[in-house]
């Protein structure tokens, strides 16, 4: 059923397709409708398959079942579906239509819940794209901040507390506080999505109807899940615990928060007062309808307001911890779009991949800045050298003298070499030091930055290994 | 540019327009991405007509522009705006290449600022939408309560407070709390819909450009506006100050929660230890894929279900009230995002519409419930008759009276009867009456119900005046 | 029961207290557990009253009443709860202790259930300290805005758009934006503190038990609320509708949104780069505990800080909707807990009272900031009149001027002198007076800040006017 | 500074305070604002006692320290940070006031930033409350479970899907479910707990100024911190990475989230037409204040009820993820609530833990409600076997069977001794089983209660020897 997607409602599917094809299509096929049937059709067939490796089903039953899964459309499923009302059962119908009617249909589905299938569907696929697209996408962006750590490990900025200076970092600094974050988001998603549970225990969790079939119906569910790269957890209703998925969003929605830091960042430090990054902007490209002089951090403010519209979508998951004794069906709806999140994110990251490819910073206006307030961050060098000197009033007479620098429109180190205070500290290796280069007074960003660095190269190379090993094992074909 | 549906990864693209397309594309032509182009080249539109009626743009530029727009196709502004970067300047230039090339072009736009455009766009099709299908539709599915107040204003029903039968009212006084609510929310939809504004003040809202035009910028706001049937606000930044739009959400959401009132309501009234009322099933519906016996509120638990996914999403448009200055773009995504909102609360009240349809009463479950605690709840007005008759310990007297009758597995007449305390009442009228017919204890159940009715048919039909007078006045189109 | 504030756990009761004495001891009187337990109080007088004046109740009996209340303590009220464990049958039983045992106490309550006086002793107290306290704060502050309106409606302010500067504006009129927007969350608070209902229908909102005691029971509901000033819904449950309550925190919520923005716009303005405002700092105040020369914008932080505490918060509400049946009571201690945000917006307004007492205003830097982009917001004026020429590519022409202009280094006088497209331009009385005076591109900001300003002058005083009436009324007495 | 509490604004100091004080003043010593300002000391003492360790402070500083900590009071430390209007600096001046002037004074919060005491106390203090009172509080009410599932594992009741009766599970099975859930968000919060970091880098996380002490300050970092049970993390800038405390919240707000749904289930059962369980109602407690035969299942209300109010609050937590370069201060305030969210759920787990001692099950309603639908939950295991049998269409019939049944009132066994289609079923050695008792199909019910029992029995303890190790190591004092 084929509709131009100008016609679609979310923008999602309209807008941010159209402007990120690729990426679009490779999370549609573990994240849109079509995948949802396809993983469903993917945990039908692991039942089968166990089955007939049990006798109970014939022999040759999984194949068919695969040959009959290339025949089965979507279209075909709801057609079904607006038949009976049903839609796990209108699959089931659909697959008992393209297999040998009298010998394998009868165990299609057989002793299952519909909910044994769609749960562990669902887990399944959003495994999948995570180590499929989530955690590729998110080292790639993750290797482009160590790029630029490496090479501003060294490059001296301003650090800002309450938009007010206060004292230097390096912008490699700054960006190993990003790498660290995001890196560690990472691996709480990926633990996260490892902890995602399948279920195959019927329509409450008892094992109930397979008691009938199998001597040991928890085996049973081990088994299939197994064949899916699954566990059951230790208990389910007709559902699975909610708290595993609810960790898994928790873990994306807060890894897009990381997101939106970066993004904020970014935006500010473009401001046209501070301009020490900015987007490198493109040939054709207008910045404002009426001022064409404008450069615009607009991407930067997407990724921002991508995250505002989809931040609070974590509430439902926490509403949809509750389902009324063995479930209501109140969850139903709101997780078919919990697919909107994890694309939501996904793109978000790759918009930041995009724009750190042509992130331009700008050396002429960090050292302005820099230079700013007269140097008056090193009014706190100067109160330690005070302190460590053994003047107990240090605080407040370096609070006088920069107030007086202030008042009289002076340097730092004027009011420094005037004041009998300072007499001592004056002459000091430190403040020497510090005044001959005002920009040494950087703590150890520099050193912080690269550790941080080999921190995560390393930590990435064990992802990329366990992200290679899944795909290895291959559980989605 | 098509596309097969079930790749989308919105379900409100997929599975929801597949169960309902005819709505969804009424929605889709106010809401999708295609309406954004539409109604943003209307605002262009009306732009150049007050121009051309001041003299300013030549005479039939309004025609012109009429007739581009016809020739404009979404794809062709997506695909300028790829080259641009920049959405409006590609309308405009798409506009242009269809327009006389040396006396119309020049004026398209001439002044705006893109948000001028936007902002004001968006409004209209909020506006319209409103008017065209949110109301229309809420004021089916009020005209369906109306019909079961009518027919039930009468029929007893057990109240319960805390899940326990507290004393009776009856079906149509139930059902007359959701048209109450229902239409309550349904006036507030209206006036903020009426109060949405739009901006033709330029790039920071002080009309910096269109003073250079125009002698009062502010009329040429005003005149363009009332092309659209909006008006300006008092204040504008680059953008039109967000609590009006806020507002308009705040009534959608208000109002969606009133939907889940009524199915959560209903849904535990359709429990099997209840069974007042409940879905009539469909022929070839299959309950659940492994107990075919079951009548699932599937149906009320997906608007429970829609009201989890898009309530919290009310946060987002909290956050975007706050932008920095005459504003940044972190408002920009997430403001294409309200449409997903208003959506999913006008198929929920579809949804509602097409249940309510075949709901079903239980007439004998109603009875049989409200007798299930032996008449306890007639302790209430044996309590103030006997307070009534001047007994200061009434409270204390009927709570031992009924735990006793607890006790004894007695019902409240036979303790009535028994103990000394009541030997006054037990012979009064009013007791007499409750004795021969305890379902008479319904206070003014039935007379508010109705009183309510006649209230929201008189409004009712206010409210379907005024959608036709919008019609006529017919700013869409 | 006395206890240190230091050993609370809420903030508000111990940090926000000891900071801010005199307001949080105004605001417990209409919100604090002694205030519930008042107001509570005052509903059950009103119903004795108007039963003393149908004759039920004897003459005298209000009086009593009032006499009674006089000697109630919070502490007995709640040593009763804890003996019964029903918080308003403890009140009527310590009542009844302190009237005449006989005559009075049998009409204490009779025929009223506990949500009859807990929903409407909220709405009133909720009304009187809007009235009494949120509104007279709140226009504190809007005169404060005033005043800077009628200072600055003409000191030029670069206007910001994605941060980066767009076109001027003035002071006064961005000042005109936070007070437009203020004023109009207030008007919507008091038409929302208006609109709270009471109600006396009973124990499933039907007038079951009230109907034994008065032949026409909802005028009996509407005496008893008239005596507090209020009325009853159409509708009620056991509880009155919710959406009542909500839109006042609607109203509160999206008011504290605007002064979210305005501390916002505030602390980056103080930014070191900028410069533009700030707080004046106190003697003695302590910038930061090692940086001493910082002048952080804490106070704004603040403000911003709690919105984004208590904004949240909204959602609570809009689960308050949803009450099964009749009534569950899962909305009892939410319930409890909506004086937190009201407290904590009336704080916030009174933080920015007193930080705009001393906001400083830095002309210099204003000026300076205009200048930094070497005139280029200029190329607005300069394509409307190249456009406005008849120039169809103006937008081109004056886009690449600018790139010229800014890869040179030169400021846009000299491009525009220089290039051939200009000729005419430069010539134009227009473009010579923004030579002249760059500082004069403000379009209508100086007139629009001083519309704005007498249309709240005007609505202010209506609005004190109101407030007057209000306190004369008296209900609270 | 003494108050009345009842003067108090927010119930969790007033009316919570008052209804559970044993356990609010467990929580106050590590949650109050007293406990605020003694952690922060201790922060404080621990940098002192590291550098007189080092050789940089006097021996004996640090007893000098903890002697001044046991003078200083909250109201001393408030009133100097009225001066100051810094409350580090206040708790610094304080402390200088009470040690030797010239020797110790001097090298208090020396090369320290206000948060590294602030964001490192704040963990200090969330980690032990979370040692002290949660996890004894939450293993308390987990025992509670425990010992239910050990009496009820083979109890059987009805499963309840969709609010319809499904097949059959045991309460003990149901009970399983709970401790699962709650076991695994404890073990969830403990690991959060442990995962919180201190800090002690500085101004902007780069140990600027603590460079100019100790020749490696990362190393002086780590000294302080294992004073205190602490570890760094590998970044930090002005503040700690936010993401440690949102994790903690998280759990804490999804192990909330298990309560609502444990409370949500045990309300409902205590319907009046399910009645399976319910609060055992004290001597003297009023139901209703109209209503005397009420029994309301209000403390589950209540507990569902905070959740409500609580759970969006993760959303600020959410939001406090975005600080602006090394720091702006907006999430200063917003941070000190979180110790509200923490009381609200301990105080929530303990509500339980007193209504689980007086929890009482039904077995006769149990049992009546388990025949309710005349043994159609049957239809399950009829359709099993059927298809076990080789019938492909065995839903099918089944689905038509049930209809018929409800169709002529008959109960299960009735149609299918009378249907042909079932000739063969109704000899089977299951279906006699089942026939002659009904209640025997709980699968694997019984089995897996008494699993989880047993995995979270020995999980517990490994729970309390953590938690002794824990008070043993004894960071706090």
């Amino acid at each position: 059923m084929k509709r131009d997607i100008y016609e679609n409602i979310s923008p999602l599917d309209a807008r941010y397709y159209k402007s990120n094809k690729n990426l679009m299509e490779d999370l549609a096929k573990y994240l849109s409708e079509n995948s949802v049937i396809k993983y469903q059709a993917l945990v039908e067939i692991a039942m089968i398959s166990v089955m007939e490796r049990y006798g109970i089903a014939p022999s040759g039953a999984k194949e068919e079942m695969v040959s009959a899964l290339k025949k089965i459309t979507p279209e075909e499923v709801y057609n079904e579906e607006a038949r009976t009302r049903h839609n796990i059962r209108a699959l089931v119908n659909v697959f008992q239509k393209y297999v040998d009617n009298d010998n394998v249909a009868p165990f299609i589905h057989l002793s299952a819940t519909s909910e044994d299938i769609t749960g562990t569907a669902q887990s399944l696929r959003i495994k999948d794209v995570t180590y499929r697209v989530i955690v590729p996408k998110t080292l790639e962006f993750m290797e482009q901040i160590i790029k630029i750590i490496e090479k501003e490990a060294g490059t001296v900025q301003i650090g800002r507390t309450h938009g007010q200076h206060a004292v230097p970092i390096t912008v490699g600094y700054l960006f190993s506080g990003y790498l660290d974050r995001l890196g560690g988001r990472l691996i709480r998603i990926i633990e996260a999505a490892d902890n995602l549970r399948g279920k195959m225990s019927g329509a409450v969790g008892a094992y109930n109807a397979s008691s009938l079939l199998f001597d040991d119906p928890r085996k049973f569910e081990e088994d299939v899940l197994e064949e899916l790269g699954l566990k059951p957890g230790a208990f389910s209703s007709q559902i699975i615990e909610p708290e595993y998925m609810l960790d898994y969003i928790h873990a994306i929605i807060s890894a897009f928060g990381v997101l939106a830091q970066i993004s904020d960042d970014i935006r500010h430090l473009q401001r046209t007062e501070i301009g020490e990054m900015g987007e490198n902007f493109e040939k054709n490209q207008v910045g404002s309808s009426t001022m064409p002089h404008k450069r615009n951090p607009w991407n930067f403010e997407h990724v921002k307001s991508m995250w505002k519209e989809f931040m609070p979508r974590v509430i439902t998951r926490y509403m949809d911890q509750i389902s009324e004794h063995q479930r209501d069906l109140t969850n139903s709806a709101s997780n078919r779009f919990i697919v909107e999140i994890i694309t939501a994110f996904t793109i978000s990251v790759d918009r930041l991949v995009k724009q750190f490819e042509k992130l331009k910073i700008d050396y002429e206006n960090l050292k302005a800045n820099l230079g700013k307030t007269k140097w008056m961050f090193l009014a706190e060098p100067l109160y330690i050298l005070l302190a460590k000197a053994g003047e107990k009033r240090a605080h407040e007479i370096v609070k006088q003298a920069t107030l007086k620098a202030e008042k009289e429109g002076k340097d730092l180190f004027s009011i420094v070499r005037e004041e009998e205070a300072f007499k001592t500290i004056v002459k000091s290796k430190e403040w020497k030091s510090l005044e001959s280069d005002p920009s040494s007074y950087i703590g150890k960003a520099h050193d912080r930055a690269l550790a941080i660095l080999y921190l995560w190269k390393s930590r990435a190379d064990e992802i990329k290994e366990s992200c290679k090993n899944y795909k290895e094992a291959g559980y989605e074909e």
